[in-house]
């Protein structure tokens, strides 16, 4: 077998499909887009799209799909749903339930997918601009915390903006607001620079999920809209039933990251 | 009375709402964005959402009001979108039954109200680069043609996208692209530039909608996707009711042009 970091976004999902493959995505199919899922019965997904709609920096929808579709249109056109995602996350009134391979048992007709962009997109753009991102060089889980921002409510759904964090050199954070705002699509442009604590951040040695990583003299602590706040936000609602990915284990595409740059 | 120009749009709206302006909205509260208006009852709001999702280019959406709500909250705190229109048209079954000055009698509380960006406000980004807007010129409506680029479909809605024509002199076509692709939630950059037959159209004198314009020597045409597209695809896909603005008779919101710009 070739090394899987030579293999296309295609041969990745046969081996994810084949259960060969359930290990975090990071790494892989470098240059093309991965992304997040949420799965919702149709009962939820008007107030959903709403909240993605009014949330677009946390909430960047690449793609929908219509009740009980699971192939993907946009992103791929031989992509299972079901089946490409290395682990899922099962949710029962916002209570991690399982966590299983594929979700082909658990699959009803009136489920609603919803595809949303993924910072890695942006993060390899910021290293080809010799942009340091620490969390990458230490080989660690970016920094996540929630912020007292609280997302624009929609329908059942509401709930605080989560962020990731970047340090970023002084000199280096115009271009770093730069490269992101080409990625409106994948969080875009830091909704913060600077101050933790003008947006609810206590401490940033201790992040509310992923690691906390180096901060080193001249640096900036630089805030994205981040992932994981669909997530947050769908446990905190609780809706009745609510599948994801696990985190880090994304759905990975045949978009080329260039392809969702605004220009 | 103070000249309509001269009022802010708050004034104007209240205008309106008395049933003291019917007339078309162009070149009133210059600075400010418009918006079109489709309301939907809310079995067909996923689709039409959704529809909206899979073309932001034609449905950019400004804003998408909850269930019966009418009072919208991004675009204005004190507007009142069942009265705050000069002229709305009434379709059921994709045929215009009525044109009426509020829609108050013809309320229910399942309705759903999106807002979706108009050109106006990229044209006036446009003048303000001294790159010439024919129809404003000429005091003519914009030239609108019918492609045969279709719609992404999604639900029970499909069809045509439909474009705007503006001439533009070939040295300014790339100022025209870099500074309507500042302007994504009010169409963005052009979807076609140059020959008309790429994209279906046979006669540039002969538009589907609005008036044909002068094309002066040494100028391009260059195409926009058009905010009549939702309407067009309302009526083609025939939903029970639709009430939309009439064409021109926008909603005045308090946001300004440059707020709703991307860079």
């Amino acid at each position: 077998m070739k090394n899987i970091q030579q293999l296309t976004p295609k041969e990745i999902r046969v081996l994810i499909r084949q259960g060969k493959w359930d290990k975090p995505t990071a790494g892989l199919a470098m240059g093309y887009a991965q992304a997040n899922l949420v799965i919702l019965p149709k009962t939820y997904a008007f107030d959903f799209l709403l909240f993605c709609q009014r949330n677009p920096k946390p909430c960047p929808l690449l793609e929908v799909l219509e009740s009980g579709e699971f192939r993907t249109k946009f992103l791929s056109l031989d992509a299972d749903i079901r089946t490409d995602i290395p682990c899922y996350n099962i949710y029962r009134k916002g209570k991690l339930q399982n966590t299983v391979k594929d979700i082909n048992s658990f699959w009803k007709p009136d489920f609603v997918s919803f595809l949303l962009g993924c910072s890695f997109s942006f993060e390899e753009a910021l290293l080809r601009a010799k942009i340091p991102v620490r969390h990458v060089e230490e080989n660690k889980n970016v920094p996540m915390f929630i912020t007292h921002i609280p997302c624009k409510p929609a329908g059942i759904f509401w709930g605080p903006m989560v962020v990731t964090m970047r340090p970023i050199p002084s000199e280096q954070v115009t271009r770093a607001v730069q490269i992101t705002s080409r990625y409106a699509s994948v969080h875009g442009a830091p909704i913060h620079i600077g101050e933790p604590s003008a947006i609810g951040i206590k401490d940033l040695r201790r992040p509310d999920f992923g690691d906390p990583v180096t901060i080193k003299k001249g640096e900036i602590p630089v805030f994205w809209a981040c992932g994981v706040t669909p997530q947050a936000v769908v446990m905190k609602t609780k809706p009745d039933l609510c599948i994801t990915h696990a985190p880090g284990h994304m759905f990975i595409s045949d978009l080329l990251n260039e392809e969702l740059a605004n220009l």
